[in-house]
């Protein structure tokens, strides 16, 4: 009942509740002064969850999102002297295609500046994966992550805490309150980052499916067709492609697993699904850079993966070194003989967790050797008894709770089956 | 996405947010968590959004309120020896009923326990009001408190650290996120300190009107009868009756003004509306007792005074000793010659509040003096330039914002106009 000052928070959230849009003006002070500490928590939360219920309308998610972009710098990547594009995904169980295509994309002449993140519950992060690596940094100061950039052609790093530290302190107050499943909260803090970043392009992977965050393809859409839009505003022309996550990305999922499956791809031996969705993004790349190249022929004569080595080298990590390997493994088998009709990534995703390689809480450290090995995939012929998973880990009591995970998750039918496209739609501007 | 403990606030409000009904398990856990302080603000104001948007299903409200009340002690008033009954306003603007009320009931064989609070924005509080009193306390220990029950019949003080402490940390809370305007927040407050407090039975005067909280007739409607529910399931015996307040209560809008008005109405004096309104309630107080008798004529012969000034003295203080006065008085006119059709409740409670007697935040201090006096109410007949209120101030300089609260409550018509009747209806179980 107190009366408001100019933007009084509870006035604002008040408001929101009661389904007024909120004015440029308002937001930009909201997002100023919860960065500055001025709007407490448990009053940005409040109005979290009015915008759960409310949604924003698309003037004030530009305006939010420009305010978080605003809440930090912005980094100038003019000096790189190639066009820059970069990627990013909702994340997905086994997703490593971020460590091909990079360097990839890179080999065919762009620049692509990946800011990347860890991982939280059951879908890993890139960075924890790299770190498996002896002597590798993510963390680069702006300025060394600019001359790698300039060296390379690509570089994968955390991002620094100059940038939308707005969005740092929402995805951290959201993660605790309820407030993460919201699209235009996703879309914002997504895009706040990748705005700040300097890229002057951008594709976006949104997975569907039971291992993706949008289990749902109308909301995939919505989200995708949001972010979009949000990249137009900000002068990054973006695009977005929605790919299937109902089955895990390749069969390595954890963190050294993966690294060597994406090095596998990069020498051309890789798995044909982790190759269709790499060589899809990477098209859809160096199509906004302005690019022609052909990313399959960068694959199959080695640049792709020269340019890995060099990236992995300039962080200072060893691309020799042999990766760490877990002390036990044990295998999930067939129950029956048949096809391999349905392997839940999800599940998948939450056993490789608990058996160490993801991490409750932000703070929890990760094991770089745990992880899921899936020995066959949805659609291969498989006789009773046969090995279809490899369960790794340092700790032989974290088997038990990996294998609850998998309840349900493997389903073996009488018939062959035919998995459906990896890469559902685009969606451009 | 972290893993639930066996109630994990985030699932919990995610659950809230998603419309699914919480158990009592689940609600129990949460109050007594979020009062020990291991939940939250950030994550109670986020649920507490929720349920503003999803509302609580009565037994979740039954469960809420029950946590609330089993935060603290709940006081046993058996050693009181007559019947308790207590009574409880949503507040209005100039309802000084509790005043003349309590010590009318007390003095017809009830005991009333009137546990009471401070005013914040508009609407006045009662405590507020008998601290004009030179020497009165508001603050009793439990036991003072039951003995001066026992000695007078009645008793007006705040609720202890004891009662619900839930409710004052979750009050709080809703204050500052946008939270309280929530029919179960709103009736789980009330009635948890209500039931706490012990009272054998309990009757609530929801006000309906420009001036008081609910403005509109359904919600107020359903607010009464979700707390006469609470009130029944607690084994309180409850009624509601529904009253107007469009208009002030009497003629004093104010702290000792209105003490003032409150000592003339137990002499017979008052004016009709404050008699109307607190006979009505009295009649429903004692029906709900058990006792038969004529409040009407505790009112005319006396009685009731007498247990005012006992009450007050058992309190500290100086029934015969005088109010503290404003320095400064300012009328405001009538603009042309007419009937008084309109004089608005929340506008005369906004100047009163601007003049001093109210606080726009919890720890600022009110004047005693200050408020606002009608001079006239709507259906009387008013000449042109005739004084319509008086301003008093100590201050001068809060005089222009009052009249600036007061812009368009006043509207004078060509005819005579008959009020409406005050009490609008009865809600019982």
């Amino acid at each position: 009942m107190a009366e408001p000052a100019r933007h009084d928070a509870v006035e604002l959230i008040r408001a929101k509740r009661d389904g007024r849009a909120l004015t440029d003006d308002e937001i930009r002070w909201l997002i100023a002064a919860y960065t500055a500490g001025e709007v407490a928590d448990e009053q940005m939360s409040a109005l979290l969850m009015a915008v759960y219920f409310r949604g924003l309308a698309p003037a004030e998610l530009r305006a939010w999102t420009a305010a978080m972009v605003g809440s930090g710098e912005r980094l100038d990547l003019a000096a790189v002297g190639a066009p820059t594009v970069d990627k990013h995904s909702t994340g997905g169980v086994g997703d490593k295609v971020s460590l091909v295509l990079a360097p990839l994309v890179a080999s065919c002449g762009a620049a692509v500046p990946q800011l990347s993140g860890r991982g939280l519950g059951h879908t890993g992060g890139t960075l924890d994966k790299l770190e498996a690596i002896p002597g590798w940094r993510a963390g680069l100061p702006a300025a060394e992550m600019i001359a790698v950039l300039r060296a390379t052609g690509c570089v994968i790093c955390a991002a620094g805490a100059g940038l939308a530290p707005a969005d740092r302190k929402l995805y951290a107050l959201r993660d605790v309150t309820g407030t993460v499943e919201s699209i235009p909260l996703i879309a914002s803090s997504i895009m706040s980052k990748k705005i700040a970043e300097g890229t002057a392009a951008l594709v976006l992977d949104v997975k569907v499916g039971t291992g993706a965050f949008m289990t749902e393809l109308p909301a995939a859409r919505e989200l995708a067709a949001t972010m979009v839009s949000l990249g137009a505003d900000a002068g990054v022309r973006t695009a977005a492609l929605l790919t299937r996550m109902d089955v895990p990305l390749g069969r390595a999922v954890g963190n050294a697993v993966e690294v060597e499956e994406a090095v596998a791809t990069l020498r051309g031996q890789g798995p044909p699904d982790l190759a269709e969705v790499t060589l899809a993004l990477a098209a859809e790349m160096l199509a906004l850079a302005g690019i022609e190249a052909d990313p399959a022929a960068a694959l199959a004569d080695g640049r792709a993966l020269d340019r890995y080595r060099s990236m992995i080298k300039a962080q200072g990590g060893d691309p020799d070194a042999p990766l760490p390997q877990a002390r036990r493994a044990e295998p999930v088998t067939a129950g029956r003989a048949g096809w391999l009709w349905r392997l839940d990534a999800r599940a998948v995703g939450v056993a490789a967790w608990r058996l160490g390689a993801g991490r409750a809480r932000k703070e929890d450290p990760v094991s770089a050797s745990a992880g899921v090995l899936c020995l066959a995939k949805p659609g291969e012929r498989v006789e009773a008894g046969q090995p279809l998973l490899e369960l790794r880990a340092d700790d032989p009591s974290r088997f038990a709770r990996a294998r609850a995970a998998l309840a349900g998750a493997i389903e073996i039918g009488p018939e062959p089956f035919a998995a459906a496209p990896l890469v559902i739609e685009r969606v451009t501007a």
